[in-house]
């Protein structure tokens, strides 16, 4: 499948390595391609510049937001919480019409400093304002509630555990789903909470997984839900 | 010990009842003895009556919330989490202070209908603003983020599951986890998270528990967190 990974962060790198490792087409989309050519200095993070990143990944292009949605039969968004409805704009509305979008973003607010707090929170969720913005699009949030090592090798986190599923379309979720097998998921560890609504309580797991990376102090670790599974 | 439960709800007299079993001698805390008494329809959850429910534990005593704090060595706070500082107001910053106060309320918010929303949320928590308006007092977050049955019974779900601790006192951190040991929980499936702000991170946990109960269909499921147990 041709997929769009909108983000040059650490996530969108490690979404985008993994993809074209299972042999899709990949592309990842950015606002200004030249412009992150061009910075050479590692990123806050101390991460390589994109520039060398991509190097080593000749088979990724980098292409701007509205390319890379048009191009893509499926989009997948890393991009900051903060500027993930500018990027998805960008990448245009009708770009992203009827394709599935796969939501991988925290609303994260630095703006009190650390640890960052959320916004949207409580009320209201990042996922479900996107599927606000962009009705036409299915939107699935997963994958936001853990490192993003372990997003495309379960394998690093020793006994089960778990990757969350919130979407409004049934046929969306299901071509997650089999892309998370295809990470390495176990089907029986990928649980459907059930609507968009549901992102806020995996967004709001945030706070806790940072303090959890505090308390532990390394970031392979994972939620799992102890107790049977009784369908729905 | 001599404990204080504060609150007359299922959680309340499931700890009760818990900490009669285990030979501790156990006061109900409530605002208005006689009133709670004199109910007879079971309540909003279809439990039984308070009373019906006390003839059963006749170990346990039903006193107003000041005489069981005074009384206590050791409290614990099964309010609903919109009354509770309301409720500890009236036990009395005297008779709480110098002790650990185990939090286990969660400030649900039911004012815009189902699932309800948080309130403090996000840049606070009920855990902050209890210490903050008891700072005599030892407040230990815990046991907030699993059903009640769970709490007292952890053998009830399979497998590996844990219980998170918050707080800023490090011997009421100790005398909460030994009360926990007692409960059922191996020592290692206590994570402290640190000081009484990481209250916020388990109290957004119950976001998405409202909704895996939905999800599952039952009750008997807890939060694991799998991955090496590195110590902070």
């Amino acid at each position: 499948m041709r997929y769009a990974v909108l983000g040059t962060g650490i996530v969108g790198r490690t979404i985008a390595a993994k993809l074209t490792a299972l042999g899709h087409e990949t592309v990842i989309g950015t606002r200004d391609p030249e412009a992150t050519l061009a910075r050479t200095e590692p990123d806050g993070y101390s991460n390589a510049s994109f520039a060398e990143w991509l190097a080593d990944h000749s088979a990724v292009r980098l292409i701007t937001f509205a390319e890379s949605a048009a191009w893509a039969e499926a989009v997948v968004n890393t991009t900051a919480g903060g500027a993930s409805l500018e990027a998805l704009t960008a990448a245009g509305a009708d770009n992203l019409a009827g394709k599935v979008l796969l939501d991988i973003a925290n609303p994260l607010d630095f703006s009190a400093g650390m640890p960052p707090s959320l916004n949207p929170v409580n009320t209201d969720s990042l996922g479900e304002r996107i599927q606000r913005a962009f009705p036409d699009t299915r939107v699935v949030k997963a994958l936001n509630t853990m490192n993003c090592e372990v997003m495309v090798d379960p394998s690093r986190v020793a006994g089960e555990h778990d990757v969350f599923v919130s979407g409004d379309d049934t046929n969306a979720k299901k071509q997650v789903t089999e892309l998370l097998v295809s990470f390495g998921w176990p089907a029986a560890s990928v649980i459907d909470l059930g609507g968009i609504t549901t992102a806020r309580g995996t967004e709001m797991l945030l706070p806790i997984w940072l303090r959890l990376w505090g308390a532990l102090g390394h970031a392979d670790f994972n939620f799992h839900i102890a107790g049977a599974r009784t369908s729905a």
